[in-house]
């Protein structure tokens, strides 16, 4: 086992981290930047290393400050979390190439997942099904208008090598497929050298589905509980839960032993998680593989009592799963609402400043608050706006859900704006409460709705 | 369903009730004394009224206020929790006459298991085995002699009315017996009107196991996994587990039907812990029963996923209890060390004040806090000194032991004297980790060593 690890993080993943590597008597190294000499996770680390400004770009994105933190303090592994350089491929590399331990999969795996068109065509090569669309790339417009025609409009059609929406175009009917097509594959040529197109069907009446595994380097793979990730705005994740509504013991099972597939396709190494949609008829089509732990891990902690950024460690000190399938049972429901510094009612604004006041409602069973807040902490204005997750469980989702509702009421944040009352709305509305909701839910029906009655309620 | 509870308490279990009865929809009315007219208690209840003086007798042991309180408030039923009235058969029986519900156990069953005399004649009777001593009472020192002989010496012998050492005796030899038995019993004719006697074997090197048990108005009753309680200073737990350490399922099995097949004959109500004594031969004996719930259920809820105070609250309210034995499962392990606001270091010497600063170490799986402090809270001097617990569960037992070791490491209370070091060092104890103590070890080895090491630390 490690002696040292260093955690390439802040916040409350990195403070998570520092406590799981005290509770196996491993020392911490935590980095920071010089505005957050003050924080949860610097005091409590064994070790601290500041490695640079404020920006990212200057400390936690700053690869060469931290791998010379990493060599100077003797850490012999790195642990990235989420976000920052979690899935970067180079910074992986680089890693290893200073006989480090990267802890997470190989830089040719993340290389594979990070790109949407071969993660996508890798997996439908391995047996996964994919979104209907072409297989394989796909060169002029004529090819294309077969495979759309096959599929069904609308369509999207993106460039292979594409990013950032470049060579992205949404074909609502058949005529605008051929111009559109050249437009696109243009906007790639110039913009990656590449014209290799490809085309999913749009689909809509969706869920997000997502399945986490664990595999060793010994080849011993598991899958664990689904999350259901549906209650996204701008596509991030509002509200998680595990199991999901609607997935039976045989969908669940049929869905693991996919992802166990698709793990050893990749010879995957670590935790990873393949995020599926799933349509109003039941079926299930692969999105795309995050290659790290997520912001969502605790409700299948919660669930299945496992520590999963413990066995993130081990599995990457080269021990070997002792945990079987069997091993993994669902005990109740789980449910997380993340916590974010942010006025909803101004168009999520981000909000920042010290905490003056912090009340955590701790307390019985089913409640779990992961944040590095305390009273006196600064929430500071260069990063991510999640300040925290509220995780309930019980023994049903009734009950979770009830006692989410509980600690979004108790809780007390003085000094900054929250979206505390934007998520009691949420956990208390009908359509989340029976469970009967899609991806586009909190945008399109609870969001304006909720804003309504945010303004008719300030204007009275 | 109740439409609102009286909780007839303060502190760390009336904010428990409180929040169960949230999740459950029902109104709560909470009690206070002039003194904690800022607890968190009376902050988070629903309605809230002021029963007397800071003194207990003056407010939560003052009956005619508390029980106007429950019928101004239109109140259904009154909560106890543990310590005040919670064993008081007077009170249950005030408000039965009132007709409103006593969450506990019927009168008669407190007044019977309140008399430990007549509780181990009650349990002998029902099959259930008890410390070696006399069958019945005995009336003189002939009689007691025989059965000294027979179970070996040392014994203890009590007033079958007896209570507050009143009628009490040490017998280490057989000569010892005949004078001390008449001394007591003139002592306990004297005190109680009653010269009824009887005599124990004292068994030495024994552990403290209990079981709980949950038992519905209907007949319907289970068992829950054992707690391991021998940890103890002045017969006051200090750290609590569950399961047990060197408890099979078998045993388990064993305990557990024992436990319910008392119930059953008690024809008992609600839940109730049956506490034993393991010998060093793995003998168990009846020692006595606790008709309410414990400090310690936090670490059954956490092995078994239940809430013992929701579940209270239904069986209360007449409702059937759908839980089978086969649904309690244990997962993991679980521990707890209680948090008292006193200075181990001076005889124990009780501490109170305000709380200027108070930091929780949330975060992460397995973490539990149950307190009602927060900063600002003010610790009274009139209560007792429990002012939380700290749990922590793992998937094994040196897991929990190793995150409640970080908790106490991580937790800031400022403003108050408390036992956090006292248990750090226990945590820390070789005994403590391997589960290798009796009911004596805190009490006369863990303590006098802690003492030289913290007095030598001081002069140093």
């Amino acid at each position: 086992m490690f002696k040292k690890v260093l955690i390439a993080n802040r916040g409350d993943i990195a403070t998570r981290m520092v406590r799981v590597l005290r509770e196996m008597n491993i020392a911490s190294v935590a980095i920071y930047s010089t505005a957050d000499a003050d924080s949860l996770h610097v005091q409590l680390a064994d070790e601290a290393i500041c490695v640079g400004g404020p920006k990212p770009t200057d400390s936690y994105l700053n690869m060469k400050n931290i791998l010379s933190a990493a060599v100077i303090t003797g850490s012999e592994a790195i642990y990235p979390g989420y976000g920052f350089l979690s899935e970067n491929s180079m910074f992986a590399q680089m890693v290893a190439d200073l006989n480090l331990v990267f802890i997470g999969p190989k830089p040719e795996t993340i290389d594979l997942m990070g790109n949407k068109a071969n993660a996508r065509e890798y997996m439908r090569e391995a047996g996964i099904p994919v979104t209907p669309g072409s297989k394989g790339f796909i060169h002029d417009a004529d090819e294309a208008k077969k495979v759309a025609d096959e599929v069904g409009y609308p369509v999207l059609l993106k460039a292979a090598a594409g990013g950032g929406g470049k060579g992205m175009r949404f074909i609502a009917e058949a005529n605008e497929l051929a111009p559109k097509f050249l437009e696109a594959q243009n906007e790639a040529k110039k913009a990656f050298g590449d014209g290799a197109m490809y085309l999913e069907k749009v689909l809509t009446d969706v869920s997000h589905i997502e399945v986490q595994i664990l595999r060793d380097n010994f080849g011993n793979a598991v899958y664990l509980p689904e999350r259901n990730c549906s209650l996204q705005r701008n596509n991030q994740k509002v509200l998680e839960e595990s199991p999901s509504v609607g997935v039976s013991p045989e969908k669940r099972a049929y869905l693991g032993e996919l992802a166990v597939k698709a793990a050893n396709a990749l010879d995957y190494r670590g935790t990873g998680t393949l995020e599926f949609l799933r349509d109003n008829k039941g079926n299930f089509y692969f999105m795309e593989m995050n290659t790290r732990i997520q912001v969502e891990h605790p409700v299948t902690e919660m669930v299945t009592g496992l520590d999963l950024l413990k066995l993130q460690i081990e599995i990457a000190a080269n021990e070997k799963l002792t945990l079987t399938q069997d091993d993994i049972q669902i005990k109740g429901h789980a449910i997380e609402v993340r916590l974010n510094a942010e006025q909803p009612e101004l168009n999520f604004a981000p909000s920042a400043g010290p905490i003056d006041y912090l009340y955590l409602p701790n307390g019985g069973n089913g409640v779990r608050i992961d944040t590095d807040l305390f009273t006196g902490a600064v929430v500071q204005p260069f990063y991510d706006s999640m300040i925290g997750k509220l995780i309930a469980s019980g023994t049903d989702r009734k009950e979770a859900l009830t006692r989410l509702h509980r600690l979004l009421d108790e809780i007390v944040l003085g000094g900054i704006k929250s979206n505390i009352n934007f998520q009691k709305a949420l956990v208390q509305d009908e359509h989340v409460k029976s469970g009967a909701f899609n991806t586009k839910y909190l945008e399109n029906s609870f969001l304006p709705q909720w804003l309504a009655e945010v303004s008719e309620h300030e204007t009275v």
